[in-house]
Formats: C-alpha cells, sequence, structure tokens
C-alpha cells in the first residue's frame, strides 16, 4: 500500500472554549502526537455546546478530511450533549457497554471511595454502531465511528483522559487503517537578531529549498525560531534531505544559534549541567519563582537544581541573601549592584556551582522617576565571576516576566559554554 | 436600532498552531473582549499558511457569521501569505499606506534603533480598499474589509499587538456598525464536590431555568467552576434577571463555595490580605516556584507577598527553612513532620503573618516503596497554627504541581477565614 498525504480535523466542543474562560491545549498535543505518525492536522475548529453547530461542522469537516477527532461534551451533566447527538448522527440507539459498566463502578468503589450516581451509571452507555475505545483515567470512554471511510473518534475534553485514549487505542488504530507519508520538522532556535534580518541572509538558502521543504519563522521578541518541515514517501530519504537543509541552515546562523533542535533554553542550560555534573540556584526578585517554576517543571531537575530565594521583599533580600542594607538603600532594588549582591549571596546560601539572579519593575505599577516599567537587571554566574545586563522590556506584566526569564537562560547559557 | 445576536468567526492562521508547536491564547483573549460588549464567538478556526485552505475558509465562515476577525500571517517573511491573499480576496491593489510607512520608520529609528530594511518597508503595502488600523505595537498594521454586510479584520497574530489593535480600534468599529444584544456571564468556584454531585443538587435548578439562561460545568478535578450564561435585549433587566439565578445558586451550593464570579483561588486569598492588612510567604519544595509565580503573576503582590524559599534540595530545607536534619533524615522529606517545620523555619524567616508549605513527589520519578507519586503535603498556619493535609494525586507532573498549589491556596483560604 503507498503511503497517503492523510489529513485531519479536530473539532473541540464547549462554550467555555468560545467565550475565552478556557484556553485549548489539548489540540496542541494531538497535533504533536498525530505529526509523529504522518498524520496532518490541517483544520482545528471549536464550537459551542450548540446541537445545530456541531452537527454541521461534522458534515463539514467529514467533507475535508480522513479524520474527525472530537473532544468534549462527554461529562454527566446537562450541558454534555456530545454522546447523543453522535448516536443520532450515525443513527445508532444507546446501549449499556458491559466492560464501561465495570470500570466506572470500579473507578467510583476503589479510586474515588464515593457512592455511585444514576448519572454516573450513564457514562457506561453508547452508541451500539461504535467501537468503545477504553478510559483508562477517566468514566467517559471514547467512542469511534466509521462513515464512507472517514473516520470519527469522539474523546472527553479532560486532557488527562483525552491523552490516555490517544496513546493506548486511537493512533494505533489510525494507523491500521491508514498508511501516512513521513513528515519530519526540524528546529533552530536563535536568539539576538530579529526576523527580517535572519530572512535577509536566508534569502538564497529559501530560494533554492525543494518545493516539499518548508521554512517558517516563529518570532517571540528576540528569540526566534526557525523550522524546516517536509513530507515524503519515503522516509530515510526525506529524514537525510531535511539534515542536510537544516545542516546548511545551522551553518547560516550559526553566529546566533541558541539550540538545534525544537528544544526550550532552560531545556539546553539543564542538559549542559547534567552534563558537567554541576548546580545552580536562583535568586529571584522581579520574576518570582517563575524561573524556578520553568526549571522544576522538567522532570529530574533536582539533580542538578537546588532551590532558590524569591526576595520580593526589601528585608528577604538582606535577611536571606544578605545583600547590604546600606547599598540597597542608595541604589533601589533594581540595580546592577544590587542583583549582583544577590548572586553572592545566593551563591554563599546555596553553595551550587551557578548562580541566577533577576530584578527589575514589571508593572503595570512601581516605576520611579529615573526607572520605567520593564528596567530589569539579570546577573549569572559563579563563585569567580558575575556577569550583569540590563533590558528594558516594553510589555504587560506576564510578557515582561518571560522575556526576562528566557533571557536569564540564554545568559546563564552563554556562561556555561565561556565559563564553565 | 434594535439588538441583534451578532455572530463572530476567529480565523487563526499559521503551521505552527496545528503541529503543536504554539498554543493558540489569543482566541480566548479575544473572546472574552467580544463577550463583554455583547458579540458571540460561534466558531474558531486554526489553519495553515495554506493558500486554498485560508481562501475556502473566509468563503465558508462569511456565510455564517457577520464578522470575521482573522489573526497570522502579516510578517515580513516568505511564508506570511495572509495580505497578499487578503488583497487579490478583496479584488484590491497593493499601495503604500504612509501614515503607516512613517510609523515603521519611527518604530526602526527610535525604538529598535536598527536599520531598516527593504522588506520592513513591505510592512507599510496594504490593500487600497481596506481601511488601515494603527498598530500601536508593531510594524504589521490591522486591515479592515466589508463585503456584503460582512466585516472581515486581520491583526497580526503576536499578542501584544493583537491586543493593541483590538482595544484602541476593533470593538469601537465593531460597535459603530452594530448593535449587539447583552450577554451576562455569572460564575461560582466550588471545591470538594464531584460535578455529578453538584448536577444532582441542581436538577430543579436547572429544569426551572428559562431558555435564554445556560448552566455549564466546568470541572478541573475537585474543583467545579458553574457559569450562568445569559443574553436578550435589555441590558439592566437581564442583570436582575441572572443576578437572581445566581443567587438562587448560591444558595444551593453554600457550602462547598470558593468564590461567587469567575476568579481564581490565589485571587480570593489577595483579596483576603489586602482586606486584613497581612502578609504571606511560601515555602516550596514540590511545587518549585509555581505557588510564588502565580501570586506574582497579580499586579500588586508585592504588598503582601515577600517571597518564597524554595528548597529543592535537603541542605536548603536545613539552612533556608531550620528543618531539622535528624528528623529529615527519618520522616523523610514529603512528610508532616517535614512540612510543618518548613512553615514554621518560613515564619521565622519571612516575618509574615502566613504562611504556605508544600513538600510532595510530582514525578515521573522519585517514588518510594512507602511514598507513591503524587504524594504530597501542604502545610498553612500562622505563628498560633499550622493546619497540615495529606493528598494523593495521581496525574503527570504538571498537572500534580498545579493541583498541589490550587489545593494549598483553598487551604490559605480556608485558614484565613477561620483564624485570620
Amino acid at each position: 500500500m503507498s503511503a497517503t498525504k492523510v489529513l485531519c480535523s479536530i473539532i473541540t466542543i464547549g462554550d467555555e472554549l468560545l467565550i475565552g474562560q478556557t484556553i485549548d491545549t489539548n489540540s496542541a498535543w494531538m497535533a504533536q502526537e498525530l505529526n509523529k505518525v504522518g498524520i496532518w492536522v490541517h483544520r482545528r475548529v471549536a464550537v459551542g455546546d450548540d446541537y445545530d453547530s456541531i452537527w454541521n461542522t461534522l458534515d463539514e469537516e467529514a467533507a475535508k478530511s480522513h479524520i474527525i477527532l472530537i473532544t468534549g461534551g462527554l461529562g454527566p451533566t446537562a450541558d454534555d450533549i456530545t454522546k447523543p447527538l453522535l448516536c443520532k448522527y450515525f443513527g445508532g440507539t444507546m446501549i449499556v457497554h458491559e466492560p464501561t459498566l465495570q470500570h466506572v463502578k470500579n473507578i467510583f468503589e476503589k479510586v474515588l471511595n464515593r457512592p455511585l450516581l444514576e448519572r454516573n451509571l450513564k457514562q457506561a452507555e453508547v452508541p451500539d454502531n461504535c467501537t468503545v475505545l477504553q478510559n483508562p483515567k477517566g468514566t467517559a470512554p471514547g467512542m469511534w465511528f466509521e462513515r464512507a471511510g472517514v473516520i470519527f473518534v469522539s474523546m472527553p475534553g479532560v486532557p488527562y483522559e483525552m491523552k490516555s485514549i490517544m496513546s493506548t487505542s486511537v493512533i494505533e488504530k489510525l494507523l491500521q487503517k491508514f498508511t501516512p507519508e513521513n513528515i519530519v520538522h526540524k528546529t533552530i532556535l536563535t536568539a539576538g537578531l530579529g526576523e527580517s534580518f535572519i530572512a535577509e541572509r536566508l534569502v538564497e538558502f529559501e530560494n533554492n529549498l525543494p518545493k516539499h521543504i518548508k521554512l517558517a519563522y516563529l518570532p517571540n521578541y528576540s528569540f526566534v525560531r526557525l523550522r524546516l518541515t517536509a513530507s515524503a514517501d519515503d522516509k530515510l530519504f526525506l529524514e537525510n534531505e531535511v539534515l542536510q537543509y537544516h545542516n546548511e541552515l545551522k551553518e547560516l546562523v550559526k553566529d546566533i544559534i541558541v539550540v538545534d533542535k525544537d528544544e526550550t533554553v532552560e531545556k539546553v542550560v539543564a542538559d549542559l549541567l547534567v552534563q558537567q555534573n554541576k548546580t545552580v540556584a536562583t535568586a529571584e526578585s522581579c520574576t518570582g519563582g517563575y524561573i524556578a517554576h520553568c526549571i522544576t517543571s522538567m522532570a529530574g531537575s533536582s539533580s542538578y537544581y537546588n532551590g532558590s530565594v524569591i526576595a520580593y521583599a526589601y528585608d528577604a533580600k538582606e535577611d536571606l541573601l544578605n545583600v547590604n542594607h546600606d547599598e540597597l538603600q542608595k541604589h533601589g532594588a533594581v540595580s546592577e549592584t544590587v542583583v549582583t549582591q544577590m548572586a553572592k549571596g545566593l551563591l554563599s546560601k546555596m553553595k551550587t556551582d551557578y548562580a541566577i539572579a533577576t530584578t527589575g519593575i514589571m508593572g503595570p505599577g512601581g516605576a520611579t522617576p529615573d526607572k520605567a516599567v520593564g528596567t530589569v537587571w539579570i546577573a549569572v554566574g559563579n563563585a569567580q565571576k558575575i556577569v550583569t545586563q540590563k533590558f528594558n522590556f516594553r510589555f504587560d506584566r506576564r510578557k515582561n516576566i518571560e522575556l526576562t526569564a528566557l533571557n536569564a537562560f540564554e545568559m546563564m547559557r552563554k556562561f556555561i559554554l565561556e565559563n564553565g
């Protein structure tokens, strides 16, 4: 069987997605997993808890895609209408699915340790013309329908449950049905040069790219991610071909490259620390724990990360980081002197090899006559040397925090490479 | 002019949204802002950087909605195809827009302090049949088109730029064009009872709701958000009507209510602290800075938040939080003894009124024979009293961290109400 371009639409159901109460993180995960096996998500549609909208969207997407993955609307409450709708859409009748019934009873008895309600038993009812997909992490099962060669899969919107159904059965079943072509993505993260300037350098490179390889620019302020995407039948040939262009691209941006794969800067720093068997700690004022959170979100971070002192108050800076009282009063918390002392104090308190320290004004309040919102000092270093840099961000609080962290990791990365 | 139900589709353009490299946070913000002025987002569609897909999606959504808001694909690089496509779609010709040209020159000279490239000048070209919307925060202007009574607005995908164009011109111009009916949302956040059990209590309430008021359940494990949504012509009447049902609902869930509006638990804690003029600090092991990040993401948090000690390593727990060495060795870091000592040590170090402390095993590694992944101890308290609770979460690392924080804030909220 020859490989084909297999197209998928994701339909997410729920008013919460349309009024802005919930951010859809499911679709990104699903798209990543599908891409790995060569399936293209070419459309994502979010619709509300509305019978006609859902029905029409099923019709429309079925005309465009081989696979329709549907999430949401499978809960036990009255606003959950997906299951009866799908039953009618495919002309089925609701029946009790015995294995699911046992599974639901089991969850309530053994995991939740709570009495089972009539409405929970409803979770075990499914249309008689679907294949039931077990939900290892919850009560609402997944449902697999086929019509006119199009596959429809309905899953709960709870991320943890959707992921477990996708991983245990959906992907595998899709690959029994389709032989997708291969999709290869290769990414490079750069720092310090705007996308226009990078594009100028890459004019010739882009012109020479074959038609089946696309170059995309994903700017995030002074960081730009460059992505090569290609699809074709022959996996080995494709991978070699993209690798060649990836190497060429790396050479063209070698002075600004952070990492040559789809990774975060903090992951690059983490890998360097593990390689060198070194440790780091953080002293955060303006980033308020965000740097620590980025590090500790990575599994295994306890092997190189000792901890952080979030010194929001002046007293905390003095008591926990040995910042000098008079200098703090003289220069203010947002100063090169204080950020340097924070880094030094941290190294002596935490006894790590490296330190990262931040102090700044994230806004909207806190500006002084000589220090605008967005003024930030970052220090990185070790016992021998501390490097500092001043930044002036001009965004909102969350973005200023994020950019401070991003730049702190980038400074730490360079420091380790130069002084490690 | 009588009010009408004004429907909006959001189209987001970019392969990065379809391969899972980027999570779409723009749409949620846009939907919130549109809801405030009575405009319903009833569909959100994400498509790739593909000419035909974008063209067809414009056709399809124009048949369904009064307003089409488009983000993405307006950058200066070759993968940005939205502008020439829209120019052709609406039968226009590209011309240089003088005010935008001045604006672009100004940004490069005064803000970025960088030379202007030919491709940046292209940013000032627009179709001659659009109304240009100034982009106060970037180089790519917004574009407003009208055809057959349908409004199309194209904006950059960079969140900061999109937000500034929406706020400075789009919303205002839409309200000159349409007189939308009013939309009212009222939310209640509950804790400690599953959605099935809440639904049992609310059967009669739900049956008695008028047709134009909908009740939605948004579960997040042991937290459930209940939302009443209604739309109608008469704003004052509608608000009073929804308020009545909201009060009735509050009465029905009064034993499990956290807050009677669309707020986070940490915001409720913050408000209590401000009201009482009290301060808090945090000692985090397993949450690794996430609790601090939640607090410091809120503007003004420095008035009640002194800081955090993220004691990831054993040594840090002893040195920075005075945890007793022998007890740490005896009970292990994930124990009631240690979490209590962390809270007490923190209070003496940070000199705050209240303390929150966490310790646990977030996974995937770190389990011991007697402590599974997901085992967490949380302590909250003041100088007089420390309250502790053990949890067993069963999710992945990020979710375990999030749930630990959520429950810590809920414990703190209760403690302040009972002991503040």
